[in-house]
């Protein structure tokens, strides 16, 4: 069963992070590869959505996943059981990846044979959001859990995500959230923001957002 | 109603941050003043959990809360409106605290006035871990909505937390959550780690984990 490799990922040398990350997304554009970055608080739910993504797209597309954690190989073990080839990348302690480091992962992988690669980076609303891995697109899930007020407390993660997830809509019961403000703290620091509102456990809401990952990659790799 | 200060903490100078730590936690505790340092990820509940917890200790200690944030002042105002003195501490886009940094807010706060002073660390469970502030204590809240299998993701948070509040166990009937298992990982980690069940929302488990802290203020102060 253990046929997915655990990297240990350097830090990288490159002092220009930005150009690294360009660079990275032309090779993978021009490979036909769609990369997408997908972030969260720890807890989120980012292996459940995936989960339920893959399952819903893996028929139409080739798909890898690398899963980032500062330790452990849960995550890359729970989607490898779901039949998606993945790789878990050990980051050593740091709280992101930057585009040299991405491109680690991308070659120990040979990523090019896919048309979507899922990055999953480490749980964290700081650090993930102020280093451009090389993606295609951002994509970011606040649980209803965390409450609405996120936007206010970590606004760069939602200003440079493409597309916010808001997950866990199943457990509104038990938790204050109010899904018109949350949506106009979001907007208000990225207005081209896409948001879908999704049970992850339950697959509401998850085929819009499939249908919208889709279109992507779709754009992207034609 | 705006008499808290908000402080931009600047980057520290300290090559050596545990000698730091040492150097603030002895002044501290020859000022007889606690400092708890309080972590969790974002939307964990810290929050809610620390005004739960300074509403039944306000009549006993004389209490400061040092609020760190990436931005915003939510948590300072929400902090003050209950009734107890509170700054906001502005990290910059830094993931965490240093003892430096610490330090910088403890001066501003003229904090030694207080018996008990809580530093609302960053909502994230990666750098705070890695930074001794020159806290008395180390406290950390899981919350059931991120599940029972953070201490195997992020490790070195809970071998370093000294007690841990596993919050919102009113929301378990949407969970799934494993006291057991959450409690077998911490104290393979962390065989010395108390952990408090606690709803800060109802007021559950949390008079049991206010006495432990009251514990600790007295023999700290005394």
């Amino acid at each position: 069963m253990d046929n997915f490799k655990i990297i240990e990922i350097k830090k990288s040398v490159f002092e220009n992070n930005d150009r690294e990350a360009d660079k990275l997304r032309d090779e993978l554009r021009a490979n036909k590869t769609f990369l997408l970055n997908l972030m969260s608080s720890p807890g989120a739910g980012k292996t459940t959505t995936l989960k339920a993504t893959l399952s819903r797209l893996k028929d139409e597309f080739k798909i890898g996943v690398m899963e980032a954690d500062i330790d452990s190989d849960v995550d890359a073990r729970t989607i490898e059981q779901s039949g998606i080839e993945s790789i878990q990348l050990h980051t050593g302690g740091m709280c992101h990846l930057d585009a040299g480091m991405t491109r680690q992962g991308i070659d120990e992988f040979d990523a090019n044979r896919f048309d979507l690669v899922v990055l999953e980076n480490v749980g964290n609303l700081v650090c993930p959001a102020e280093f451009d891995t090389g993606s295609s697109k951002n994509a970011m899930i606040l649980s209803v859990p965390e409450g609405d007020d996120k936007p206010l407390k970590y606004p760069l993660m939602f200003t440079i995500s493409d597309v916010v997830l808001i997950n866990k809509i199943d457990t509104k019961s038990v938790f204050e959230f109010d899904d018109e403000a949350v949506k106009e703290r979001i907007h208000k620091l990225n207005p081209n923001a896409e948001i879908f509102f999704i049970s992850a456990r339950t697959g509401e809401g998850v085929d819009a957002w499939c249908d919208w990952l889709r279109r992507q990659v779709n754009e992207w790799n034609k």
